[in-house]
């Protein structure tokens, strides 16, 4: 079915995607729900890699995301096993045997213990996954596993996605040049409160897990968890992000070492090139919606009125009709329970001040507005006029096409 | 724009409206906002007639909210002024003065203090609602207005409504019979928060305000706050209750008199009947859903669980699209943060429990689920298997209509 999704407009191309020193992928046919297209990925990671990780905070997790919580006590990783079409959630003790027995197989292969093997299913949620259409392919899988396969991972673990998602930077820690590289799927059931469906990023840095966690865990918050497709936060929200050591930097010892400044600058722009890409590729998106908050009391306030209006479907819907309707955003701004004035509020779309305390601003020339809701990428500014609080939240319009995918999406 | 949307196929015909003893209501077209529709209702309520009033919790309220709350002291209501079409929300002092203006208007022609008018307007938000639309009509629609104009009433409130909506119950005070008729408005941009878009009831009964009042917003709490449309909490949401006293029943003298407590229970119930019927109208509408939720660790628990499926988009698609997609019900429940254990958690459709304890039920037949998904009133049960806490939400499917409407209001 997700082949009959068109490509969304707001699609991007993939960036080039070399190799991670350490790091070696591939994807084959499990046939686990798709036909005629790779749905199960492995990667393989040098060992010494350490890991860190942010998962869902629904209360109904995955059974691989209890699988990975435990995990990632020990640090450190040798494998990751992903496979797309059923998320394994809500599936009993089978879910629990299904990720116990792909953890062994991959470790097996690997020849490591199974806590170095990391896990992800997306899908459909409630179905038996049954193991050994994992567990067959991983064998055949594991053999073909090469440092250029970054693209069939990111196509591999895609669902409802019309297209793979990466990122790519580099910098710098002790004079020495790293790179950063991650994949990431969506496209519904996307309001990650800790991370978004599914994203992998490796390094060939040298990094502690500790001080890896510490990096990734502020940068999710103000990147993956300022996104929403649905405000339906899935059961399945992975990051995990891979180092190396193979670019042989001088190891950093906590987070906030000045010399990690510009490698969790880079990681933070790879989680945000990621989470935009998985909101440009929310169901039935057509515009791309940046709601910026300003003027509120904090900025945790800030971010839930922001998250307000970028969950309105009322909003999402006239941003889709390309009506500029701030008084929606009025209403979305007011009904969120943080503290806010009618009086002192204020709305600009495109940069336009439409309503300035309370009312429609004098000589309001509708012009520049209209032109502006005709583009891809929306800006929406709210100012409450209270404190120096502020934040933002990425978002997408809410169209047919989001009727259509998820009117059907099992059947 | 309002006429070409279909009727709903929840729709429900008008029940058999009678008068209310003490109160006259008139419909007249102020081409506020439509053109060949009336959108201008009123009513004149007999001397010593009370109210009680519930309103949004909307932080940025419309001009007329602000006015019911100040006239709600007085506890005495003369007249009501409504108009379909401009909100009156978010106008500044241009809001005020029309408040101010049409107040006086009607006050003149009842001959009444401005304080016992009553004022309500829907509609688009932001645009000036020029008060001499409104004062200059009222002269000529006074003289018209009759006891037996409910049905006009509620047809000049509506907006993307398609069907008129109102209840009547009748109940005892002491042995006297009196007599309760209401009609409410939606249909989009409801997550009634005190109350819903519009609602307007009358009884003949005489009931201090205070004590009116006070059984007013147990019942509201219990009937317009457990609906939901779209999570989108307007600007406007009105409920005002007027008792004419012309029953001449014995005055009670608090809510918790035995005496009132078959008036409380109609009361509700008209409530009720209103509020199901804004969800049957709810924008775009072709499956009405109940979620009942037991289980929980409290009832406020229970409530927010139940309205955090009845607003998920993917599990109101998921109905329109006739798929008994309970994983999604699953996820809905552990994203809203309430205490919810994987483990502990069932769900039922149409009666039939599917999954139990966190896995699909042993020998679970889909038959049944099927066939009630057909039909256009869909029972979801969650069981957070947790304590004794339950609560209820009332909501309708997302579907194309929904975008239609909203992808385009303005225009």
């Amino acid at each position: 079915m997700a082949s009959k999704i068109p490509l969304s407009p707001l699609a991007r191309p993939l960036p080039d995607l070399g190799a991670v020193a350490g790091v070696r992928f591939g994807a084959a046919e499990a046939g686990i729900r798709y036909r005629g297209r790779t749905d199960l990925v492995m990667a393989e990671f040098d060992a010494g890699t350490t890991v860190a990780g942010v998962f869902t905070s629904n209360k109904c997790p995955g059974a691989p995301i209890d699988w990975c919580r435990a995990a990632l006590a020990g640090g450190q990783a040798r494998a990751l096993v992903v496979n797309a079409g059923n998320a394994n959630v809500f599936t009993g003790r089978a879910g629990v045997e299904t990720t116990t027995a792909t953890a062994a197989a991959a470790a097996a292969l690997v020849g490591c213990p199974t806590n170095a093997v990391f896990l992800a299913s997306t899908g459909v949620i409630g179905e038996i996954l049954p193991a050994h259409k994992i567990t067959d392919a991983l064998p055949a899988l594991h053999p073909t596993l090469r440092e250029d396969a970054w693209e069939a991972a990111a196509r591999g673990i895609m669902t409802t996605d019309t297209f793979p998602k990466a990122s790519v930077r580099t910098a710098e820690i002790g004079g020495v040049a790293v790179r950063i590289q991650g994949i990431a799927k969506g496209s519904g059931m996307i309001a990650p409160d800790m991370a978004t469906m599914l994203c992998f990023v490796a390094t060939d840095a040298a990094i502690p897990a500790d001080v890896l966690q510490g990096v990734l865990s502020g940068a999710v918050g103000r990147t993956f968890n300022r996104t929403t497709v649905d405000s339906d936060t899935s059961t399945s929200d992975t990051v995990l992000v891979f180092a190396t050591g193979r670019a042989a930097n001088p190891v950093p010892q906590d987070a906030a070492d000045p010399a990690l400044a510009g490698f969790a600058a880079a990681l933070e722009a790879v989680l945000k090139d990621l989470a935009l890409l998985v909101v440009r590729d929310g169901e039935g998106a057509t515009k791309m919606m940046e709601i910026r908050v300003r003027g509120a009391v904090d900025d945790a306030s800030a971010g839930r009125v922001a998250m307000a209006v970028a969950n309105s479907p009322l909003v999402k819907t006239a941003i889709a009709g390309e009506d500029a309707n701030w008084g929606r955003v009025v209403m979305a701004v007011g009904k969120c329970g943080e503290p806010a004035d009618r009086d002192t509020l204020s709305v600009a779309i495109g940069g336009t001040w439409i309503a300035r305390n309370g009312a429609v601003a004098t000589g309001y020339d509708e012009t520049p507005v209209v032109a502006h809701m005709k583009g891809q990428e929306i800006l929406i500014e709210v100012d409450l006029g209270l404190g120096e609080g502020r934040n933002v939240a990425w978002t997408c319009d809410l169209t047919h096409g989001y009727i259509d995918i998820n009117g059907s999406y099992r059947s």
